[in-house]
């Protein structure tokens, strides 16, 4: 199929490095006359393209290519922060709100509140050099963070439940699946409605195995990559 | 925008259980119909849903409702038959092609092997329930399995190896990304060209250390998620 050559010839141009990352791609228009194809059939290439996360689209901005993933292990302790200042990345964080609110239907269920319990909620969007790649909403229970927002939540909140509430995470339960960008989220990542996304949900407890908060984490899909080593401990694998 | 309000109405008459799993959609005409929209509101509105893993498509079949997704756990050792029975499901495996093979780039990259070096290769496709869910290569390395293709190879690899190797998986190291469907592994999964997947990329070692084998798994991205506990040691999370 040609959409298919068309994709393979720009891979070729990302893994030769004459497409460099974050490079932003000519006009649809322009990439069709060079390919000598319709737009129809060069936007079905550049749809493979999104899909394996070989590009992304900035809405309004155009195509741009995309940097290497973040490596995010989920068995490492590590927050946003450090996980990128290890890889040589520049983080940044943005908090969008605070406040405290009823719980709604997902928070509820994920943090196993009685209907209409009261909860803190934080979105927050994160930065990769200067790019927006997640869109974090925070559930919190008040009962263990009593006027948590009396605090200066524009610093980490891990560091935050420490020392002042002296919560670490202990065991961290998550779930790894696949969606789509819509409305606020899409816009806080600038990114078209409807592009991927990988959502990780996580449910986090303390030493004493209290279930103190959750996160809904929901990434541009081509920004982040799940890499971890397991120990396997029985033979029947 | 009204292709998102499409989409949440056919995601409430799945959660309410008017559409149950497995279930075929009406065609595009009489669902446009039915939502008074156009042909082309009511494709975004499925391909929404389709990024979302409500519904999935096979091949000149039309839609359906996507089943509840096997649950994998990359931290614990189950082969994909005993992960599968133990959430109630129905598996199966294909095997589509065993062969001994000079390794290609993936290959020699994943299981560390000097350019052209000798290496197993087996492709098979397994099922949950009838449907066919993931596409399976794996390279396997010759030295430490000769005459491995002299066996039944429709069987569990893991315990064949066990059985007449003596050889278990001790350490796997993982990867997890998105991308999308194409050729013959689209078609073996009767998916459309482009549909979206989720790769999951192993590699093996035995007790001794040694890397023995890798796998790179294509799911169809709705029929499975990553699920696990991660227990913390530090305190910097």
């Amino acid at each position: 199929m040609q959409y298919v050559k068309i994709k393979d010839a720009i891979v070729e141009q990302i893994d030769s490095g004459m497409l460099t990352p974050r490079q932003k791609l000519p006009s649809e228009r322009k990439l069709a006359e060079s390919f000598d194809t319709t737009r129809v059939t060069l936007r079905e290439a550049l749809s493979l393209l999104e899909a394996e996360g070989k590009i992304y689209r900035e809405d309004r901005r155009g195509w741009f290519i995309s940097p290497e993933p973040l490596v995010y292990d989920p068995t490492q302790a590590l927050n946003f922060t450090n996980m990128a200042l290890i890889q040589n990345r520049v983080p940044e964080t943005q908090l969008i709100s605070a406040k405290s609110m009823l719980a709604n239907k997902q928070a509820a269920t994920l943090l196993n509140l009685a209907p209409f319990a009261d909860v803190y909620r934080f979105d927050r969007v994160r930065y990769l050099d200067g790019r927006p790649v997640v869109f974090v909403t925070n559930f919190v229970r008040p009962d263990i963070f009593p006027k948590l927002l009396s605090h200066d939540l524009s610093l980490s909140l891990t560091e935050l439940y420490r020392e002042h509430y002296g919560q670490v995470y202990q065991r961290i339960r998550y779930r790894v699946s696949t969606t789509s960008l819509l409305g606020n989220i899409a816009q806080s990542l600038r990114a078209a409605t409807g592009s991927p996304a990988t959502l990780v949900e996580r449910v986090n407890f303390n030493n004493k195995g209290e279930l103190i908060s959750c996160d809904l984490e929901y990434w541009r899909h081509d920004a982040m990559c799940i890499e971890s080593v397991a120990e396997l401990t029985t033979e029947n694998c």
